[in-house]
Parts: C-alpha cells; sequence; structure tokens
C-alpha cells in the first residue's frame, strides 16, 4: 500500500463544497469517483481544508492510500486520475508518494488564501463567480491595509467564527493578511488582493475578517474599529461574512 | 439623436461568436436586445471587430445611435443596460458620447489582442475555456520570441488569412507581435502571453500566427521557417489555426 499526496485546483461554483454529502456534488465525490475509475479500488480522499461550497482551489493537498500493484509514478498517477475528471472543473495538478505518516491536515504548517475582490461599478463578465463584485463604492486600500495590521498575530478570532465552527479553540495564529490593489481595466476599475495566511483558520474566518476589512475599506467603520471588533470576542460586533465566489485555497505548506 | 461608445467585456465561450445570425446566440443581438429592454428602440451595433465563437473580449469597442429623449450620462447608460444584461457573461465597461462621425470600426488606428496558453501536462480547472491548454511537450518561449520577430511590420500575410476572409488586401501592418512567459502553478506548468497590435487583422491571422509560433516553440519548425512561411504566401505552408478559447480582444484605440 502506498500513500499519495496530490494538489488539486477547482473551481467549486457548481460544487457544494470540497466535503461528500447526501444528494449534492462535492469536490471530493468527484475525485473519490474519479480514483475508482482508473483502478476499481475505493479510496477515501483527507484534504487540507474543506473548503466551502462556491470557494475555489489553486492548491488544495489531499491524501489517500491506494493499494495498487502495478508500479506508477505521480505524474502517470495524475494523468490518469484527471482522465476520468475530463470536462470537470477538477484537476490533479501534481501527485508525490509521501510517507505513511503523512496527513494533509493535520502534517500542515501552513495555508494561504486569497480573496479576490473587483471594485467597479459594471459586473465582471470575465469573471463571473471568481471574485466578489464589490460595486457600491469605490474602496480604501490603504484604511484596509491599515486594519488588517491589526489583526495579525496570535488572537482569539470568535468575532470572525461562524457559529457552526467546531475549532476546539478560537484561537489561531495570522501569520499574515496584505491588502493589495491592482488595475483592473483602463476605465478606473480595480482588483483588490487580500491573502492570508495561517497554520489553521475557524470556520468563515477569512471571510468573515475580509467583511470587516471592506466596512473599513468603505468608511463605514474607522480603522481603529477593527481592534476593538476584535477585542471584543463577539460575532455580533465583527463585518458580514463575504461571498464564497472571491475566496481561493492557494497553498498549503510541509515540513 | 446622439451617438454612443461602448466597451465591452465578454466571455465567448457560450457564444456563435459577435456578429447576429439567424437561430444561435451572439453577443451582439444580446447587446441589441438589452439596450431595448431599457429604452423600447430598436437599434444596431457596429463592433470595432467580429470575434469568433469562443474568442473573448476585455475591451471590445461598439457605437450606435440613440433616440432617447430623456438626458442620460455614460455611467447611467451602462448601468441600464447592463441590468438587463443580468446574468450574461457580457459587461458594458464604459459608455460615452461621441461625434457622429465617429465609427467603431473604421475609426479605429489600433487594435490589441492577446493569445493566453496554458503549457503543463494537467488541465487548467481554474481557467476551463479561457486559455489554449498546450501539454504535448514544454514549448521553447525563447525561440518562439525570436520567430515573432520576423512577422512584425508591413508584410503580404496569406499564408496566415482563413479561406473565408473578406478583407480587400492580405497586406496588414502588424506594429507588435510579442511572447511573454510567466509561472503558472508551483510545479512548474507556465502560462504564455502572445500579444499582437495592428490596426485591423485578416481573419483568423493571430490565431494561425499563434498556431505557427508553437510550432516552433514545439521544435518542429525552426526559427527561420516562420520567414519562409511568411514569403511563401501560401496557407498551406502556415501553422494550424489554434482554438478560439485563448484569444482575447484587449483594446481598440482611437485618435
Amino acid at each position: 500500500m502506498s500513500r499519495w499526496k496530490i494538489t488539486i485546483e477547482y473551481t467549486g461554483t457548481d460544487y457544494a463544497g470540497w466535503q461528500r454529502q447526501e444528494n449534492v456534488p462535492s469536490i471530493q465525490q468527484d475525485i473519490e469517483e474519479a480514483i475508482t475509475g482508473f483502478c476499481q479500488q475505493h479510496i477515501r480522499l483527507n484534504a487540507a481544508g474543506r473548503t466551502d461550497s462556491g470557494v475555489h482551489a489553486q492548491g488544495q493537498v489531499a491524501h489517500f492510500d491506494l493499494e495498487y500493484n502495478r508500479d506508477i509514478n505521480g505524474h502517470s498517477l495524475a494523468k490518469a486520475i484527471n482522465a476520468h475528471l475530463r470536462k470537470r472543473p477538477i484537476s490533479i495538478i501534481n501527485a508525490e508518494k509521501v510517507n505513511a505518516d503523512f496527513h494533509a491536515r493535520f502534517s500542515a504548517t501552513n495555508k494561504l488564501y486569497t480573496y479576490r475582490i473587483i471594485n467597479r461599478p459594471s459586473p465582471p463578465a470575465l469573471d463571473q463567480n471568481k471574485v466578489w463584485h464589490f460595486f457600491r463604492c469605490k474602496l480604501d486600500v490603504s484604511s484596509m491595509q491599515q486594519a488588517a495590521k491589526l489583526l495579525i498575530g496570535h488572537h482569539d478570532f470568535t468575532t470572525f467564527r461562524a457559529s457552526q465552527c467546531q475549532s476546539r479553540s478560537p484561537e489561531k495564529t495570522l501569520g499574515r493578511l496584505d491588502v493589495e490593489e491592482f488595475e483592473y481595466d483602463e476605465f478606473g476599475g480595480k482588483e483588490i488582493l487580500i491573502h492570508a495566511e495561517a497554520k489553521s483558520f475557524l470556520h468563515h474566518q477569512v471571510r468573515n475578517m475580509v467583511g470587516s476589512l471592506v466596512m473599513v475599506g468603505e468608511g463605514k467603520w474607522p480603522v481603529e474599529q477593527m481592534r476593538t471588533s476584535l477585542e471584543a470576542k463577539d460575532r455580533t460586533k465583527g463585518g458580514p461574512t463575504c461571498p464564497a465566489d472571491g475566496l481561493y485555497l492557494i497553498r498549503v505548506d510541509y515540513p
């Protein structure tokens, strides 16, 4: 038996999320069935992070154990799974054999999520379902950047935690929270990228932090309110949860 | 009556192309119907370039004449059309009043098309239908860049002209043909961008030039074959037409 680590790219729009559930499409189920399709073996995938419905991935990581007698390398395994995923918006971009003690979730030392906002009046036609279209006003990115700095470090993130979160503790260490702005079109439209890194996150933490940063960018919150919200340890003092469409699991790091 | 210039972003995947045709969806028809939807007036759009089925636009330009009694500014007009395009992958990103002698096609002084190639073994899941997935081998971008230089300038481009092309002359002036390469994923996957600028192009010229550049990148053609192909003035001496999916009309310039 061999343990395999796979890195996965996907568009989450038409899925109920990563996790297998009854009667709804999931990324996990499509990949598990593709693996069964090529080797007739039922396997169970373990992912680094269970992304929600509509959330995308550029570098999700999962592991599984394969009893497969023929010798196969990572390139051939990825190709075989991709052949069975044909036309689905899921792609295995790397596969490699790992030690039996490797665990996609528990061995992870760091995760990077990026949130994309298109800030302009007109809807995005090329990035439909791939960004949050924020059209109410021009966001003040420099205030958002200042507010983001106040969340970096080890804190109780209850203010940014979904009520259904199953994490044992609300304390997490946020290693990075950066706000960047780029030109998106020739008429003043902007793309805003928010990068969040931590070993692990609470449920909806990134989307709730982004919702709060946008309150600052809109001028509805002064920068300092980010600190008082965090210190309140109260979800009702945080900003709204922003849409899933703009969120990407970019990378998972291992020792 | 006022003449309006609109700039349009769209995903061409589910369309038979820009131009209105019987019984098939077209970008032109959807926008014309959206304009009629908000002002009950039948108008005819004239575009800078009629993109083919599957080709996308970041900055297509079109003009139309509106007899509309109420005073309206560009921002409100774009918003009204977008409201009627709801959920279609088409967006009016700018609208402005122009002089009656402005013509989206005939007044254009320069057009920029960009072609996107994803060069790696695994299919692109985040950019499905938005790029050409080239997986056979790693492309040699520096040879492609050298070959591209041989096409710049005023030439008879018959070798890169579709048989159904309606242009009066096969002579065009190619102002720019650039090949750029970027990291696309952490496993060596690359994105290759090819930028082509000219006042106007022959039918399929960009896709045929890209098909030929890829012959060079694959090592099937030496760099010098680009010159002999061009000089042959014979379509059978050119490379294949590459897929529509990777082509974007980026920008149209006016005096």
